[in-house]
């Protein structure tokens, strides 16, 4: 991407309305706009991160074996009568009458619809266990929209719905999604820890949330150092087997967590206090078993083994998509910008041409730029405003192309997290990045 | 995917609702379920069709330089009473209060709020030329929808928008998309013809609709048999180049192409007779050229090389990505179902295990499912439910494995476009899908 004609603006000062560092520098970078209240339009930059975050949740739910499908953001008001929960949701659903007078509404989440969807579809115990899952445009009228992409009304989130035989199979769907959540978190360079939480309004008796460390973040949490030392990979835990699962449930739920809400000092003190850590945290994913609360209401029935019809055992599962692109921000930023992990930043590369209209600097990025998935800065600024840019943009290196060293083949590489800086030969940056 | 545990539900019946071939098959093939007039939930084998279409223009709109964003699909209705659409729209709008009684809309189209980040963002004449462009769900709220995806209410769009210095480079930015969208259907394997259009509630004057040829399609078109001999790839024409881009639209505004709304018989019996080509057709995209319709009302200028302020000319551009999927099966389908093009089949292959639970079937059929893109249809079902459920979902290659094959390391492949099959080794039927 050519930044000159790009939709990419920089700002040098800091909007007023942000009042924290995500949105703050989401805003000052260019990856948002707001559009109305909590309402964000993704700029180029924005989208491409938010892209590589929905990937990665994406491969860990197809990794374990849920199926993706793409629930419409606009639900009939009847769906959420049969459940009970049109009226009981409050004002954070958005209502809408349609042009025939007829109640909608702009989808919160999803559980009436993937019931309804079963019960037209499952005709058998024998398709059982499913997992389904989409990543689809959610809305909540939240009353105070604040924190940029952190607290949205319009919000991208993946909601998974497994539906299972019975309370033994529906546990380990709980305990499958809850590795995968580890699993995605992890790739995504962030530390997450699973905590027991209330059910809220999706209801159910078994409940975790998923919080990852950062020290701007929401509230404080206490977590037992356990967490930081187990290997959630294959190695660690086979996703396909539920005794793997059982032994990761109980590693998961053994170890002390809690937010500030929850913290029991009785317990805490019963941790080893080297093994005690405390830190401030984000809540990104949260997960839950609710049984028969949807299926029995909504009629959603198919035949057991003996041919009588019984209520599966369901549980949901959401991470909010859109949420961890302000959250990735939140545990890595520094004075100058945003330190993007590898793994979800929008380019590999910042290409930073310090003399535009140079035909050697000129000619030299045109050779990188065909080689790297680089952000090439060949904006008339002044080399100043690039380098400023730059490490507010915060992709993981800076190529730095002058006009002396184009002229002896040579290129500055800045790795933007240590700001470390190596002046060395075209050939060597190469293969340093491809690597 | 394995068909016994997918939401993926065949219907032997032919639902009532149902008046044209792709609704029809959409829901027998389980593609899609209807959760409210005009609204659809995207099942896994549905959804896969959907992503392959917009992978494929998404490549085209990034081939022609076009940067991918995304905005919100609510917006605020200030921003249309600026352009004053938003009394002029009508019924089809959906109109939103939200908690605190701001008046919202579901977005049908974003030119304004295009021209809102245009004037937010860009600060100089010499960061143009730039078209942007983003996928997403739009909602038009029709009186009567019908047909499934072909006219939903909720559908999913491609809608670019170009931001020129002058007349003359918004041309320019016109022809190219407008290559880009001949190549687009080409890669699909549909057949498109550009037609001049009215420009409707966008506006402007110059407009094209982009028709496809399929039996079952809305309208009568008329057209010169010169539009199936053009060579639409780079070969043919430079995208890059406004030269090649005069020349292509010489080309394509020069042949006779009308619906009968505009059909024009004195003109078209100037076609020579053996060029004159009729058929059936459907509409899947648009595109608009409006100059300063939305620039100058909404305050969008920028500062020319001069230092004083112009409003840029604009145009936009749109395609039915949901309603593709419906073209695409209106086009190739038979009395056994759909026939998807390999561009766009949800997968490459359907496995028919013919006797599940027989060792050797299933040994075999693991193996080949380890190797190829497949649909395996794993079900414990009769071998003549799944031949008809293998046509009726139309994967471009069926891979049958019955037990006597499968003990001689022998299976069927057929074709499902031709009906051709033919019994050969495993290791033949691999290297002939791996093609």
């Amino acid at each position: 991407m050519r930044l000159a004609r790009s939709l990419a603006p920089t700002l040098k000062e800091t909007p007023a309305e942000a009042q924290i560092a995500s949105h703050r520098l989401m805003l000052r970078a260019g990856l948002v706009r707001q559009e109305a209240a909590g309402i964000y339009a993704w700029l180029p930059l924005g989208l491409r991160a938010l892209r590589r975050i929905e990937q990665i949740v994406r491969e860990e739910q197809d990794a374990a074996g849920a199926q993706e499908m793409l629930m419409p953001t606009i639900q009939p008001a009847e769906l959420w009568r049969e459940s009970g929960r049109y009226d009981a949701y409050g004002p954070e659903m958005l209502r809408i009458l349609d042009r025939h007078k007829r109640e909608m509404l702009y989808g919160p989440t999803n559980e009436e619809m993937v019931v309804d969807l079963a019960r037209q579809c499952l005709r058998s115990y024998r398709e059982l266990p499913q997992t389904v899952y989409h990543i689809q445009w959610k809305f909540r009228d939240e009353v105070r929209p604040r924190f940029g992409v952190m607290r949205g009304r319009e919000f991208l989130m993946k909601d998974a719905y497994s539906i299972d035989v019975d309370y033994a199979g529906a546990v380990v769907s709980y305990r499958r999604m809850m590795l995968a959540y580890m699993r995605t978190f992890q790739r995504m360079g962030l530390r997450a820890i699973p905590m027991a939480a209330e059910s809220g309004p999706i209801g159910g008796n078994l409940s975790h949330e998923f919080i990852i460390l950062a020290p701007t973040g929401e509230s404080q949490v206490f977590y037992d150092a356990a967490f930081e030392t187990i290997d959630y990979t294959d190695a660690g835990f086979d996703i396909r087997s539920a005794d793997d699962l059982e032994r990761f449930f109980g590693v998961m739920t053994s170890q002390y967590a809690a937010t500030d809400e929850k913290h029991d000092e009785a317990r805490w003190a019963e941790v080893p206090a080297e093994r005690r850590r405390e830190g401030r945290g984000i809540e990104v994913g949260h997960i839950f078993y609710f049984g028969t609360k949807y299926s029995k209401p909504m009629g959603f029935t198919v035949p057991g083994p003996d041919g009588r019809p019984f209520h599966p055992e369901m549980g949901s599962y959401g991470i909010g998509v859109s949420r961890l692109v302000g959250a990735v921000i939140e545990a890595g930023h520094d004075e100058a910008g945003i330190i993007w992990p590898d793994a979800v930043a929008p380019f590999r590369v910042a290409l930073l041409n310090l003399k535009t209209g140079d035909a050697a600097c000129d000619a030299l990025c045109e050779r990188l730029y065909g080689r790297l998935d680089a952000l090439y800065d060949d904006r008339e600024e002044r080399a100043g405003v690039k380098f400023a840019d730059a490490d507010l943009l915060g992709l993981p290196w800076q190529v730095i192309v002058g006009p002396r060293g184009a002229a002896a083949g040579r290129v500055e590489l800045k790795r933007r997290a240590t700001g470390e800086r190596i002046e060395l030969s075209v050939e060597d940056a190469l293969a340093r990045l491809a690597g």
